[in-house]
């Protein structure tokens, strides 16, 4: 039997422990500006925080409770257990010394329109349950491709994320091939398709060919140029090879800036030869697509009027949470075509009058994503925005000019945009493998110095680091402080 | 010539337009509290709108202009424009009125998350890149799996939404039966596969088995018995008639809460056959999972330990902004070995010993979304959510009885959640095509008097009025309300 004052303590914690009050609408608003405060103070000392998190691997989860509470808990307990458990576990990839894979940016006015989008909590998924993020997005889709100088032909409507978009335009191209046939029939007694890109194009190419059901054995990777751009003559004879060999070719998928060095694909010649060979072209911008709001850029899409798709992200470098991804496509009606369910829980008598975004992609539900672009572009204004990115791109020249000019650094690769491929290269160092190993242990040992993070890539099969420019917050001053930076701590490897 | 005035008006007009500058961090943390406000008060005073926008399609559009703005406008003047023009286009999902489809809930600690979250802009795609998101989504997902009551062999991660995690599923279901062979090969050569869903099954499963290349051909739809539940005697004969006709049956997706009726398939049943035939078993329960908070609702998941993989969506029941579907399935391993991808760009030293969350989806970016539900469950405690969720199911019940008891409406399936399916059926009106009309137009008129907002589905060919009872601030005198509401209205139809 257990002791008298077992049960006394059990009784007494009963009572002492919190009834089930969940928070009202008072305490919401208290919190909220008290959330205001923490999240101005998060930026304004953002710099305080080493950008990489120095959590090792478990030190999170085994803090937290395996069990969730049964009782409700109180919000400054939340807010305590935040700051002392998930912060020291964040990376802080809005922190100005961001400098590592692509920048996936947020802005002031875009905090404040995803404060607005999560307290409405409406449904876009047809013009109906949201009639104003439907028409918001029609227009805010139409600004941005004027924004980028695509031609009128292009129709927008926002996806999560790039890999979701490669997808979603590699579908349209298989059922726009054949008719709807493979949403109706499947593969069966069909020859093999081929599907085209280089080396250097992202991982969500693949899986999409995967998830696609049309085989990665299908995926031609073609060879690229001394600067990481597709080879057009071999993309050329991988066609006409395929053509002979009984395949059909279905689609080439193009980068404008390539993920490891943003190197910018030839895009007119590839697209004179889709549209030879009938074959569907989709443009890879996720990054590279923000630099189309500075005229003299658009060079790069030179011969986009043969481009089928086009994606880039301005949750990448165009200062808007993510997710937000701006997509585009000539034939609307393949779109929707491939994508577009009608089930009688979803009719409603405005369907043909209307855009309903359910049936331009894969999800069903969607966030209305639309408000935090409108906000943030008429925040910044097109020529605020303009600046910004102009400004990250001259820096990025810059720096790369400091790396051409030192003895001890040298360039992998071209700078087209705002991202910088280099690596450390002594002169007492000779071969490839120990170079590969010292500029891994650079790399790390910059990283955790916490001021900047870096990430790296291989170009040629060499260690290459990354140095992209793009961040919402950085300075002319961060950059130079970097370079200082990465200079002091190579001098232990050089 | 043009008159001197008018080039002086000029000259004044680009003087005091305002110059090219951005938010600055005072300008954000006073406008971020002028927004918590805004939020409150629209909690405090949701219930003056009309619960459905009363827009014309095209009401929105043509007062926003055609291009965006050059240079930066204030944020008084956006937020003057998304009062004035987005306001009245919003259809109210967060409205305690709320009845339709079903509900896309939010809450106050959930939108608290939601500002940290988009705050922190962080990218949760590996380990690495936000250590605290990983680690903090394994331990979330690991409480929601004892919540609603799975056996520890599950394993769960966050996606977007049901459509994905359906899509998701099935991909997984394709390359375990191959060997992750048409990932690599398509499916040239293969014979093809069977799937098997009920006729009341999702649109979302249709559209799955298309993205996947599957062929809709081949997606059978079982009969469902006289409660709308799939027929596992038809099942049965279905699938043993494919293998009979050289079809080998890949995925069987049981819906636990169809989307028309929230009709429970017999779960335990179909795992027996699908264990039998070695066929991937997904469950549906994007709505009705949430009901697994209550034990006394554990019945409807029974042979739960046959199932391969399950989805439901906090972001509908369980007061999380969505988007946050939580995905559950037993073999790990093949989730991840059907998506993933490890280029160079992307490889980290922790690679192999943590969970990089960019290979158990599509996507490779990812939001931070376990912080939402951390602050949910947290907030409402296991038994403050499992009250409010009884209290819908309770009160549904209620109401369905209040529809038996009249002389006027009939209820058209059973009520085994928080879904209501019924029907006017006055007894002056006899043909079933009338009868469809004038519920048509009950729905209709009902919906237009803003107070309440219901949707509708076809069952048996009857049109069907649907009352989901589940939105977070819906409480009992809402339900009494709306009732008399939809007697009121229905005088002029009977």
């Amino acid at each position: 039997m257990l002791p008298a004052f077992f049960c006394f303590k059990s009784i007494l914690i009963n009572f002492t422990k919190k009834k089930n009050v969940v928070m009202d609408l008072n305490e919401f608003r208290r919190h909220g500006h008290e959330l205001i405060e923490w999240m101005a103070d998060y930026f304004e000392n953002i710099e305080n925080f080493p950008v990489k998190s120095r959590v090792s691997p478990g030190d999170i989860i085994k803090k937290l409770p395996e069990n969730a509470p049964l009782q409700a808990e109180s919000f400054d307990s939340i807010m305590e257990d935040f700051n002392n458990i998930i912060i020291p576990g964040i990376t802080h990839w809005q922190h100005p010394g961001w400098h590592g894979y692509f920048t996936a940016n947020n802005s002031y006015p875009s905090i404040l329109a995803e404060m607005l989008t999560s307290t409405l909590g409406a449904q876009c998924m047809s013009w109906l349950t949201s009639p104003a993020a439907t028409e918001l997005e029609e227009r805010v889709m139409e600004w941005i491709a004027k924004m980028i100088g695509l031609p009128a032909e292009f129709t927008g409507v926002i996806q999560d994320t790039a890999s979701t978009a490669t997808l979603v335009s590699l579908l349209t191209a298989r059922e726009k091939a054949t008719g709807m046939g493979i949403n109706s029939n499947g593969f069966y007694d069909l020859k093999p398709f081929s599907i085209y890109c280089s080396t250097e194009a992202h991982s969500s190419i693949e899986r999409a060919v995967k998830i696609a059901g049309l085989g990665k054995e299908y995926l031609r990777k073609i060879e690229v140029d001394e600067f990481y751009a597709m080879r057009t003559d071999k993309l050329l004879t991988a066609i006409e090879k395929d053509i002979k060999d009984g395949y059909e070719p279905l689609a080439v998928i193009a980068a404008i800036g390539t993920t490891g060095s943003t190197a910018i694909d030839p895009l007119d010649e590839i697209g004179r030869i889709c549209k030879k060979y009938n074959i569907w072209l989709h443009v890879d911008a996720a990054w590279a697509g923000t630099a189309l709001l500075l005229p003299e850029m658009r060079h790069i899409i030179k011969g986009i009027e043969n481009v089928d798709s086009l994606i880039f992200n301005p949750h990448k470098w165009m200062f808007t949470n993510f997710d937000c991804s701006a997509y585009f496509v000539q034939d609307k009606a393949a779109l929707i075509q491939t994508f577009e369910i009608l089930p009688e829980y979803l009719k409603t008598k405005e369907s043909n009058a209307v855009n309903n975004y359910r049936d331009w992609g894969i999800q069903l539900g969607r966030r209305f994503r639309a408000l935090k672009l409108w906000f943030v572009i008429r925040s910044f204004g097109i020529s605020g925005l303009q600046e910004k990115v102009r400004n990250h791109i001259n820096w990025a020249h810059e720096f790369a000019g400091w790396i051409e000019k030192s003895k001890n650094f040298e360039l992998l690769a071209p700078t087209p945009l705002a991202t910088v491929c280099f690596r450390l290269n002594p002169e007492t160092v000779i071969s490839e493998e120990k170079l590969n190993l010292i500029n891994s242990q650079l790399l790390e040992a910059i990283n955790n110095t916490g001021k900047i993070f870096l990430s790296h890539t291989k170009l040629n099969g060499k260690f290459t680091i990354r140095f992209v420019i793009g961040q919402t917050n950085t300075k002319h001053s961060h950059i130079s402080d970097a370079w200082q930076l990465i200079n002091d701590v190579s001098t232990q490897f050089s």
